[in-house]
C-alpha cells in the first residue's frame, strides 16, 4: 500500500530560502515525506561516516545483535534504539529551537499582557535579550514555557508549531532549524531501521514542539517521540471534545528523567542509546547496563569549522561527566570533526 | 529476519491446566509467540464474527480508509486503533485481574506488616473479602495498589507479574486469565494490522500489569500499551542503575484521562476506538470527533450463557451512558451474543 503525503498546511519544506546543496552528491536527500530511503543493497549504509572507531563500533554492534544463532542475537521486537534530539540529531547551538519559539510567542501575546513589560523573564524576552530572560534559571524557563505553550488546545498548539517549524531560522546560520539535521545521523537512523530497529527520540525538549516535524525530518512518528510535557485536560467546547494545555508541568525528560520516561513510554530497555550531553548520561547508563550486547555513544561537538566546538564549559549541551567516564562505561565517542565526512543534510 | 522467542522465565503458556479446546476448529490459535497470524488470502479475516451490522461496519470502515484515491483514504502512518483491555479484549468479570494480583501480594507481604490485620483495606483482603476491602472506594484501591505495586524495581515488578500471569486463574471459570481473551477481538486486531493499522491498548489497568503478557496474548508490544501508572525514580543500587517504583500515583488512565494519555503517548488522534464501558466514552468521543472516516464501537456484554451479561447496573464495567448515546454518536454496538460465533480463544 502506498502512502499519501500528510496534509500539513505548512510543509516543512517551505522553509527553503537557503541555497540547496547539490543533492545528487549526497546519497540520502531529505525529500518531502520520504527522507530516509535505505541505501541500495551492497552499498555502504553509512557513507557520510569516515572509516574509524565510531563507525566500526556501530556496524559491529548491529552485526552482533542481528546475527541469528549468535550468543548476542536480539529479536527484532527488542531492538529499541533511543536518540536525544538537540545536538544529537540536529544542531541548535547556540540557540535552542524552543528558545526561539518562545520569544516570538511572547511578542504575539504581549498585547494581552501589558504587565509583562515590567516583569521578568518577559521584559527581557520582549527586548530580545534571551540570556537575561534565562538568568532567572529554571523558574524563568518554566514561566516562559507556561505562558507560551499553555492555554490553548493541543490542535491549536500543533498548528502553531507546524507554522513555526516551516519558517523558523537558526540565528547564526540563517538556515531553517529543520534543515540543520545531521546527515550521518539520518543515515544511522535508516541503517538501524533497515536492521529491524525501532528508533525513538528521548529529548528534554517539549514533546509537542517536536512531534509536528519529526516524522518528516527523521522518519520518526509521533508515537516514538518522548519529551518534556505539560498536563492537558479533556473538555467539551461547543460540543466538541478538546484537550486544553494547562500551565502545569507534567514531566521533565532530562537526566534521571530519561530512563523513567523510557520505561513509561516504551516499557522495555533500549539496546542502543545516542546522546551528546551530560543530560543523556543516565539514558546511556540505563541502556548499557542491560544484559547482552549494548551500544552507548556520545556525539562530541569538536568541529568549529563546520558546526560548533564545545563540551565541558558550555552552558547548554555540557559534556563533562560523559567525557570523563565514557571509556570506563565502554561507550563510544563520535567526533564530528573526524568521524563525519559531512555534517548537515542537504537543504530541501 | 526471523524472530526468536523472548526469554521469559515464566511463559504465559505454562498456565494451561484447563482442557484445551479443539484448536483445529478455530482459525487462529494462540500459539506461543505467534498468536496472530493473518488469515489466508481471500479467506474471511473475521471468521468468528457473524454476518451482521457490527462486522459490516468494521469491514466497511477498513475498506474506506484503505482505498487509495477515495475521499476518506488514510495514510498508513495515521491508521491508529485503540482498544480498552478489560472486558474489551479479555474477560475479567466478576473479578479484575489486578484485584486478583493484589490480594496475593498482600498475603505475601503480610509478615512484614503485622499492623495490616487491624487496618483496612488490608484486613479484609487478608480474609479474602475483596468487596469489603474495596468498600473504602478509590482511597482503599489506591492504598492496595501502592502497598502491592511499589517499593521495588521495575524489573522486579515485571518478574512478579510474569510469574503471576503464568499461573493466575479466573475465580469462576478456573481458566487462566490470559487464556480468557476474546477470539473475535484477536481476529480484529490481526485484521487491522494486516491493513496497515498500529494497534494500541488504552486501559485503566496498571500499565506494568499488562506489558509483561500483552505481546504474547495480543501481538501488542509494550510501547503500544498505555495504562494507569505510578511514578518511578532512577537510582544506583550497588553501582547498577535501577528504576524504583514509588508509592505515588502518576496517572489514572480512565474516562477523561484516556484522551490525555493517547495524546501524551501516541501524539495523534486514533481513527478507530473500541471499548465496553462508560470509562471508554471519552476515548471514543475523542477518536470519532476527528475529521474523515472514524470508527467507534462498544462491546456489549449480553451473553450470560457463554460469558456474562451486564450493563447499566454493574458496579464494574458499567455501560449506561454509552447505551443511551451510542446511536446519536454514530458508534456501533457489538453484541457478544449475536455478533460473535465464538467468545474465547482456544486455550494454549
Amino acid at each position: 500500500m502506498t502512502r499519501k503525503a500528510s496534509g500539513h498546511e505548512h510543509r516543512i519544506g517551505d522553509c527553503a530560502d537557503a541555497p540547496p546543496l547539490a543533492a545528487a552528491a549526497l546519497p540520502i536527500t531529505l525529500a518531502a515525506c520520504a527522507p530516509l530511503r535505505g541505501a541500495a543493497p551492497g552499498a555502504d549504509p553509512l557513507p557520510s561516516w569516515s572509516e574509524g572507531a565510531a563507525k566500526q563500533r556501530i556496524v559491529a554492534f548491529v552485526d552482533t545483535v542481528t546475527t541469528e544463532g549468535g550468543k548476542d542475537y536480539v529479536a527484532p521486537a527488542e531492538r529499541i534504539a533511543v536518540f536525544d534530539n538537540d545536538d544529537t540529531l540536529w544542531a541548535e547551538q547556540p540557540m535552542y529551537f524552543q528558545f526561539s519559539f518562545a520569544p516570538d510567542r511572547v511578542k504575539a501575546l504581549a498585547p494581552q499582557h501589558p504587565e509583562w513589560k515590567g516583569k521578568e523573564p518577559f521584559a527581557s524576552l520582549l527586548k530580545g535579550d534571551v540570556p537575561a530572560a534565562l538568568a532567572g534559571g529554571e523558574r524563568a524557563l518554566l514561566d516562559i514555557v507556561m505562558a507560551t505553550h499553555a492555554g490553548m488546545t493541543t490542535d491549536e498548539f500543533a498548528a502553531l508549531v507546524k507554522a513555526w517549524a516551516a519558517t523558523a531560522k537558526h540565528p547564526t546560520t540563517q538556515r531553517c532549524f529543520v534543515d540543520m539535521v545531521y546527515q550521518p545521523m539520518l543515515e544511522l537512523l535508516a541503517y538501524l531501521r533497515a536492521n529491524g530497529f525501532k528508533t525513538f527520540i528521548v529529548s528534554g525538549g517539549g514533546i509537542e514542539l517536536m512531534r509536528p516535524w519529526t516524522e518528516q525530518a527523521y522518519g520518526i512518528p509521533p508515537e516514538q517521540v518522548i519529551g518534556s510535557s505539560i498536563k492537558t485536560k479533556f473538555e467539551l467546547r461547543d460540543g466538541q471534545p478538546v484537550l486544553i494545555r494547562l500551565p502545569e508541568l507534567n514531566f521533565i525528560d532530562d537526566k534521571e528523567g530519561k530512563p523513567a520516561a523510557i520505561n513509561l513510554h516504551i516499557g522495555r530497555r533500549p539496546i542502543a542509546a545516542f546522546g551528546n550531553s551530560d543530560g543523556d548520561f543516565q539514558m546511556l547508563q540505563w541502556t548499557t547496563a542491560g544484559s547482552g550486547a549494548r551500544l552507548g555513544m556520545l556525539v562530541h561537538h569538536d568541529d568549529a569549522a563546520r558546526e560548533f566546538a564545545y563540551d565541558r564549559e558550555s552552558s547548554v549541551g555540557r559534556l563533562a561527566r560523559g567525557l570523563d567516564q565514557y571509556q570506563a562505561m565502554d561507550w563510544g565517542l563520535i567526533s564530528m570533526k573526524n568521524d563525519w565526512k559531512v555534517v548537515f543534510a542537504p537543504a530541501k
